[in-house]
């Protein structure tokens, strides 16, 4: 992570796709991830391993993780929701797991069937899982998902959050993200529980996950920047969003996100006009799939100075 | 301004129609103002005082300040570019006149044929007009357009907007504003210069006006709240926008700020409900236009309370 202020996490190979109806088919998904990685994004999660019958949009997670690593370059991330999808990420060779753990009693119970503090116990198996391998390699992340509000329970409370949160560091997660699962999360919220994280697990605080669902996901990305959170994910075109609410757009929107991050004089190691173009890598898997963002339609301001990229 | 946090100044009756080819009728634009009116909204500019010729959406701007006036509650303010236009402002009765001075001086000679320091003549000119009248009514302020980068000429040197603005309150301008007119603020930027404009002229610092062009409009906000800015222009469903852009909206959409304000518990004296429905009142007025916006299709979290609304 040489020259770069802020680290973008790619996320929509797996959280977007999941998000929608269709299946991307698994040639498309590589070519849109190659492009992704052409614009020098570091990190991408390229699926998820959860039973192909609930998602059958990923049910060929170990072939993209395969070809995502052939494609190289980046770190190959991916969703395990319990000890068996870790094993399955392990084996198809994942440089980086995350475990979502929810926040949400009812949230967690009617998605995965566990308590958090079962789901808790799920994370520490698989650290002891990597820990045991011969060369222990993934990096282990928890991230904990209706972080900042649930459909099902509403407002969280937030000292329960960082009570989770160390609960995790313990078990022995590298680091602990926050995720606002349903776009529930203002900035001041934002402001508040990162705080609060850093104070709670120290160093393995970790990254910040938005959706744009009420349209604040850059308004917290800033409050987050503030309370010092320098990991991010996000999909390119904001894919996902909800097929019943027009207005409801899925993860903040790559694109948009490092011109925000840019023009704040904050490195990325994004190269901003091939992300864009990522776009028709997309958009060839998923041909007419609604996408969101602006800068695409936009353009960069008339004199907009990129601070220099990463070198690729 | 009783139990008022951050003062909303809608300006979608002015910015947005101004923004769009088709004209609004006198009676609709009242129609919508008072449905506007109904939500608490303490200020809406509702016209602007430039030539029939340059802006016939803006013909009928004394007669619907005069009828603004007759439904009450609020500031009525509009826009008047000059000495002339705010003579025609005063006549009809606006209780505020805002003065748009651009800090690029290409922008300032193509818009209103004067430079930026014959625009600051023009604003001392107001003032002493203001100042002679038996009551002098209205509040006068200026705004810097293009204070964030210009179109025409890029880049915007901050000390010579922060200059400006001094030159601004040296004229006798109540508040000076700062005006991101293209949509090409990032929140590092927009923090420096609301410290630097309060640093400049003290009391006289006035609000925030963002479009949201690239997606920025709302992190812009936050970015300005942290630097201690407490009046906000917004436009109701983001009116306005750019047709060669399908990306690229308006003002920053009202209700979706006023949500993220009052998520944050900031108490803004506006009733949320009566907000998302005056979209119908613009609709009615404009059938088919496109608005923007994420609350009004998402609807509220689960368990969202907001703070104890101004009593009205």
């Amino acid at each position: 992570m040489h020259n770069r202020d802020v680290l973008i996490s790619e996320v929509g190979p797996r959280d977007g796709l999941q998000s929608i109806k269709r299946t991307m088919p698994t040639e498309a998904k590589l070519a849109w991830i190659a492009a992704l990685a052409r614009s020098g994004l570091a990190e991408i999660e390229v699926g998820s391993f959860v039973s192909p019958k609930l998602l059958p949009q990923m049910a060929d997670a170990a072939e993209v993780v395969q070809g995502a690593l052939a494609i190289g370059g980046f770190c190959v991330a991916a969703l395990a929701p319990n000890l068996k999808g870790a094993e399955r990420a392990i084996a198809a060779g994942a440089q980086k797991i995350s475990i979502p753990v929810s926040a949400s009693r009812l949230h967690s119970l009617s998605n995965i069937n566990m308590s958090p503090e079962q789901a808790v116990e799920q994370v520490a198996a698989i650290v002891a899982l990597r820990d045991g391998l011969a060369e222990p390699c993934p990096e282990v992340e928890a991230g904990i998902s209706t972080a900042f509000g649930c459909t099902m329970e509403g407002q969280i409370d937030e000292a329960w959050v960082l009570r989770l949160a160390e609960m995790l560091a313990e078990a022995g997660a590298d680091s602990i993200n926050l995720a606002d699962t349903t776009g529930m999360g203002n900035p001041a919220q934002v402001r508040r529980l990162f705080k609060g994280l850093r104070l709670a697990v120290g160093r393995k605080a970790g990254g910040a996950h938005f959706h744009n669902t009420r349209g604040q996901g850059l308004a917290n990305a800033v409050a987050a920047l503030d309370a010092g959170v320098t990991t991010f994910d996000s999909s390119l075109g904001g894919l996902g969003g909800c097929p019943y609410a027009p207005g409801a757009t899925g993860n903040i929107v790559t694109e948009d996100l490092v011109f925000l991050l840019e023009g704040m004089g904050l490195r990325t190691g994004v190269d901003l006009d091939r992300l864009v173009l990522a776009r028709e890598a997309l958009l060839d898997g998923l041909p007419g799939e609604t996408l969101y963002g602006h800068l695409h339609a936009v353009g960069y301001p008339k004199g907009f100075v990129l601070p220099a990229g990463e070198p690729r």
